[in-house]
């Protein structure tokens, strides 16, 4: 599905106007919180940052893209390990500083270390605790 | 519920070690990004920081306590509306810059703007639009 609404998964016009990037409160490096979620409201999957291409992309293509900070660059989710996210609605907060992606995760894998969700440390205790199951070696995830 | 699985909601010792604290990747200013989500999974209510007081009072009181950067203060959930949320879970993901609280959010509603959901707004044909309803009027929720 394509998360605009508009047919056809790429942007029909391309001189549309992006006025909805706008209303997005970039932070001072550009950037806003986006988080992940399972589709139909389920396990929240990972938390990364866009920048306006990145949201600009995901939007269009219906294929979660994020901003890596660490490697300076558009990272598009799955690029390396084929655990593509498919993007079948996006939200905006009230103060329009972090977006939430409903997304179906290929391979059912989200985390690095082949894990489905990324939050698999719960408090106990006054401890970390990992408490979901490595699901797939990551070794195996990236080439 | 405790969710950090101590009995009686306060830390039973004060002088507990508080290293899991040292575990969180607060970013330059001291801050983590804190989501907190409807107990069992459900929808995503809202995002907001935390730093390290907040997330110690939260996990010791079991009420969720953010740190306001438009106010510069300690920031407790429902102080003024009375919409406090119940912490039952807290999690940290793999890079630890981000903490996913299940909540059970008092009075039903975590926006200001009187509504369920922070993220009401949707991406639909290039416009946001608020899809979820006001459930209360807000000026009756801050007095």
């Amino acid at each position: 599905m394509n998360p605009t609404g508009t047919p056809g998964g790429e942007a029909a016009d391309p001189s549309a106007p992006d006025g909805w990037l706008d209303a997005v409160r970039w932070d001072a490096a550009g950037l806003v919180c986006a988080i992940a979620q399972e589709a139909g409201g389920g396990r929240i999957l990972m938390v990364a940052w866009m920048n306006r291409d990145a949201l600009a992309e995901t939007a269009r293509t219906g294929r979660a893209v994020y901003w890596s900070r660490s490697r300076g660059r558009l990272w598009r989710k799955g690029e390396e390990s084929g655990n593509v996210q498919r993007v079948t609605e996006i939200r905006l907060d009230c103060d329009g500083d972090a977006v939430v992606l409903q997304v179906e995760q290929g391979g059912g894998i989200a985390c690095h270390t082949g894990r489905h969700s990324c939050f698999f440390s719960r408090l106990v205790d006054g401890r970390w605790i990992a408490v979901d199951p490595v699901l797939r070696d990551p070794a195996t995830l990236y080439r």
